[in-house]
C-alpha cells in the first residue's frame, strides 16, 4: 500500500476575496494533475481565512473589562484578548503567555486559533479562523468537484498544541465528501475476538500528514494532495472530532 | 515536493525473540526497495513490544490494595488495573470506563498503553509498551543503517486518545537519528517578521501519518517507510516531546 502526499506548486499568497477553488484547480493543471475519485485535498485554515477577509484590525478593538482584566493574566495585549473572547465560549486555562479556550466552533486551542504571526505586514492585524470551516470544505469541495467530476474529501486543517505533548500537529477544522472518524469498534483482529473500542482520528491524520509539507512559516505550499488511501464513503464534519464537554475530563 | 507513505508489505506475525530489523529488510527485499538517506521509517510499537516479549499473563498478578480501589471506580479488572500502575508513575484523570496515567516513559495516555486488545489468543494475555522504545528506536535504527548504509530516522509509533478530541491518533514513542521537534522559532515568515514560537511535533505527525497506513487493527502492515521529506539532521528523543510538569496545565 502506498499513499502519496503532493503539496501543489505555485499557489499565491491569498487575498480577501481570492477564489481558492480556482487557485487549486490552476495548481493542479500547472502540475499536470487531475483530480481522481477517492483523492483527499487538504487547505490550510489559513489561506480559506485570508480568502474570506477575516482579518482584524486591533486599532479598532475596545478592549471590555474583562479582556483587560484577563490581559493582566496572560501578559497579551488587551485588544488581542478582547478578539480571543470574541472568538470563544469557554476559558480552559490562563497563565502567563498561556490562554486556552474553547473556541465557538467546539474546538480547544490556544488563542482560540486568531494569527497573530504571519497575518499580514502589520503587527496590528490579525486573522481569525474561518467563520465557518466546515461549510467552507463542503462549499469547496462542491466547486472542485463539480469542475473535475471526482468525488474527493476535503478537510481544512489547522495547527494546534496539546496537553501533555510539546510541539504543534495538524488538525482537522472542516470536514467535507469523508468521514472525519473511522470506527473500528466490533472489525475482529487477527485472532477473530472483537476489538472493543478503536476509533480513530482519521481526519486529524489527515491533517498532521499534511501537516509535515505545508510547515508553519511557508505559505507557499497550503494544499496537500493526499492519495492512495482506501477512504471509506461518508459524510463527516469536523464537528465529529470535538469531544463532548461531558465525555471530556480535561476540559 | 512530495512525500510518499509505503507500508512494507509481508511483514509476519511477530513473536518473542524475533529480530525486527532482520523483518524489515526482509520485507523491503521482498518489495524491490532500498533505504536511502533520508528516509524514515515509523514502526508500530506493537511489535517492537512483541519481540521484546512484553507479554504478562493476569492470571499471575495479585492486585494490590490500591489496585482494587481503582478498580472498583474505573471498573476494570483489578490484576489489569495492577499492571497498568506499575508501568505508571502518576495518575491524571479516572472515571468510570477510564483510567488516564502518567507512564513512567513520561508521556500520558489512557491505561499506560497496556494493551488488552490483540496481544495473543487469550483473554488474559496482555500485552505492555517497549521497556524503553527509545533505545529500541536507536538499536533498530543502527542495526539497519549498518545493514544498508543509509542514514535514515527511526520512529516508535503508539496510538493516543486525547483531551478536548475524539479519535485516536498515532504519536511517537521512540524516535532515533532525527529531531522530535522542529523549532520554527525565528524563522522569518512571508513578511520578513519573526515567527514567535513555533515548534512542530515532526515525529508525532510522523507517527500520525504513517497510522493512516498502519490502522488499528491491521497488524499486517505494522512499518511504514517515509521518504521525500526535507528532515533537518539531529537527535532527538521521545522524550523531547513530554511536556513537562510545569509547564503542563492540564496534568
Amino acid at each position: 500500500m502506498q499513499v502519496t502526499l503532493t503539496a501543489l506548486p505555485g499557489i499565491p499568497i491569498v487575498r480577501p476575496g481570492d477564489d481558492i477553488a480556482e487557485l487549486i484547480l490552476e495548481a493542479l493543471d500547472r502540475s499536470g494533475l487531475a483530480l481522481e475519485d477517492g483523492d483527499i485535498l487538504a487547505v490550510t485554515s489559513k489561506i480559506v481565512s485570508k480568502a474570506e477577509g477575516r482579518f482584524v484590525d486591533l486599532r479598532e478593538i475596545e478592549p471590555s473589562l474583562r479582556a483587560l482584566e484577563i490581559s493582566s493574566i496572560v501578559g497579551k495585549d488587551p485588544r488581542l484578548v478582547e478578539v480571543i473572547l470574541r472568538e470563544s465560549t469557554h476559558i480552559s486555562r490562563m497563565a502567563p503567555g498561556v490562554l486556552i479556550v474553547t473556541h465557538r466552533l467546539g474546538f480547544t486551542s490556544a488563542n482560540a486559533g486568531v494569527d497573530h504571526s504571519n497575518a499580514a505586514g502589520s503587527e496590528d492585524i490579525v486573522l481569525l479562523l474561518p467563520e465557518d470551516p466546515d461549510r467552507s470544505a463542503r462549499e469547496l469541495r462542491e466547486r472542485l468537484s463539480a469542475a473535475t467530476g471526482a468525488e474527493i474529501g476535503l478537510v481544512i486543517t489547522d495547527s494546534h498544541g496539546r496537553p501533555f505533548r510539546l510541539g504543534t500537529v495538524g488538525v482537522a477544522i472542516g470536514v467535507a465528501g469523508m468521514p472525519a472518524l473511522l470506527d473500528l469498534r466490533g472489525r475482529p483482529d487477527l485472532f477473530g475476538r472483537e476489538l472493543r473500542v478503536t476509533t480513530v482520528g482519521f481526519a486529524d491524520e489527515i491533517a498532521a500528514a499534511a501537516g509535515l509539507l505545508t510547515g508553519q512559516a511557508d505559505e507557499g505550499m497550503p494544499v496537500v494532495l493526499v492519495r492512495g488511501l482506501d477512504v471509506p464513503t461518508g459524510n463527516g464534519s469536523a464537528a465529529d472530532l470535538i469531544r463532548p464537554p461531558e465525555r471530556d475530563l480535561y476540559r
